[in-house]
């Protein structure tokens, strides 16, 4: 797949997932509730994690279609950029990282004010749930309870939550590769590779299907963060538009700054090379988009 | 029921509920993040919506065991109580209600700090989807599938967070019957409402069943919240174990400075007759500890 038919697919991708995000997330919750999440969520984002599940839907799919595991795979998708959302939220806030600018526009917390920022995190943590068990649907109950069962592992504190803890208590100290690679792989790596096994519950997937597609997911969340670290070092703001140069002025433990530049990015690459052969490992036939979203990842610029 | 054999109903249901929360919540969790949790949960609490979930299923078992939905009916007893205790995290910190003291004891963010408090409080949502989800486990997927859905509801911003926006948006603000009615029907009652739909997920419910546990749970709801205001004009902090007097010195609008305490008290008699009522109507036969936890939630000290 060349990069221009990635883009094509990607663009199909995020008009789908933005329709469905701003259809589920309700602007009616009340008192300004749903005005702080739809802000939280709507109109920024790369949508990674939402394209991975799509991707590996896709690659389980094995070129049918499928009404219900088709919606199985969107709601997926958009419950796990909810939690991405929600963690952003709160990790922006003052007792946490106390940053005033996401994507470029002001933080939930400095728009609407902690209190409503700390309520819209954990009512879009909820809405997720809800999203993957809809009351009316086809969706098969395994299916929903499979996907609640990885999403809430990957969030929580063996995952998502518990790599925050690590990060919180790492500041200002020295870490080993192992132990940052173990921050990193909970912290950021858990949701990314949730996303990939999110997609292919979404489908029958063999245990060399799953086995190798966990191995994808791996090695493109650990590399996410590898690049996230050489990007927060060589661009500027306005590109990634966030705050650039936080790791270091917070003196964080970065890949950069343990292993040096030059092996930060020759590390990337070793990892998007793991990936793929993690993928030609599973023996399906229809990867290239997975494929090409690995090599997004690794070559991006923001 | 006698109130003697409630005691003895709920002293075995606690240490169950109890047992079960200390096994689920691992203090293995990374940097400190599974004390927390565990100081947040465990050893304190009247458990009221675990008890509410046990009693419904009960009341839907027909005086029958099942292993399968046993184990569901105690995860979904888990699962209310993490959501919350989570809520009470959150609610304790300095944006919010800015409280130090929770059931005699320093609360999560003056023991760990605010940033670890925020994050045992997401951990332990994500905690509360991920017991109602089991990987090995011979509860049926739709069950599986219903109690997350239920939950999530009850948690987000159509029940508890959004009555808890509603409750921010409305401090110094005079609100009429129907408007706090609405407030708390969301705050507290969704999930108190949640936690006996939740226990009669677990068995086989007729429609009028359903309706009728419904109707009780939501009686009992709000009748909760009007003698919660009651106790907080007439009891003092050591028999509450919390801030007495805190709704006023808020300037928060409750029962009682809108209807008076005199006409609060019958207010709460009324929604006991209504819960019980809705017991009756359900046709089930083992429905008292439902009805003998109504009388308790109602005539209570603390």
């Amino acid at each position: 797949m060349t990069p221009a038919e990635l883009d094509q697919w990607s663009d199909h991708g995020l008009v789908v997932v933005e329709n469905a995000l701003s259809r589920w997330i309700s602007p009616e919750a009340p008192a300004g509730l749903g005005e702080a999440m739809r802000y939280a969520v709507l109109d920024g984002g790369k949508r990674l994690r939402p394209l991975l599940v799509l991707a590996a839907r896709e690659a389980v799919a094995h070129g049918t279609t499928d009404a219900a595991l088709d919606e199985a795979a969107l709601r997926a998708a958009c419950a796990v950029e909810l939690i991405h959302a929600y963690s952003l939220v709160h990790d922006d806030m003052p007792c946490m990282d106390n940053d005033v600018l996401r994507r470029g526009k002001p933080t939930v917390h400095v728009q609407f004010g902690e209190a409503q920022a700390l309520l819209a995190g954990d009512a879009l943590q909820a809405l997720a749930f809800a999203l993957l068990t809809p009351a009316d649907t086809t969706i098969p109950d395994g299916v929903q309870a499979r996907l609640c069962r990885l999403l809430a592992a990957a969030a929580g504190h063996a995952g998502m939550a518990g790599g925050q803890a690590i990060d919180l208590a790492s500041v200002g100290r020295a870490l080993t590769e192992d132990q940052l690679r173990h921050m990193h792989r909970l912290k950021t790596g858990a949701l990314l590779e949730g996303s990939v096994m999110m997609g292919a519950a979404c489908g029958a997937a063999t245990q060399q299907v799953w086995i190798g597609l966990q191995r994808y997911g791996q090695a493109l969340g650990l590399a996410f963060q590898v690049v996230d670290d050489i990007l927060d070092v060589i661009a500027d703001s306005a590109t990634l538009g966030k705050t650039a140069g936080k790791d270091a002025a917070n003196d964080k433990p970065t890949y950069v700054s343990l292993l040096g530049l030059e092996e930060a990015k020759s590390y990337a690459q070793s990892l998007l090379r793991e990936a793929l052969d993690a993928l030609h490992s599973t023996g399906l036939t229809h990867t290239q988009t997975l494929a090409a979203l690995a090599e997004r990842v690794v070559n991006r610029n923001t």
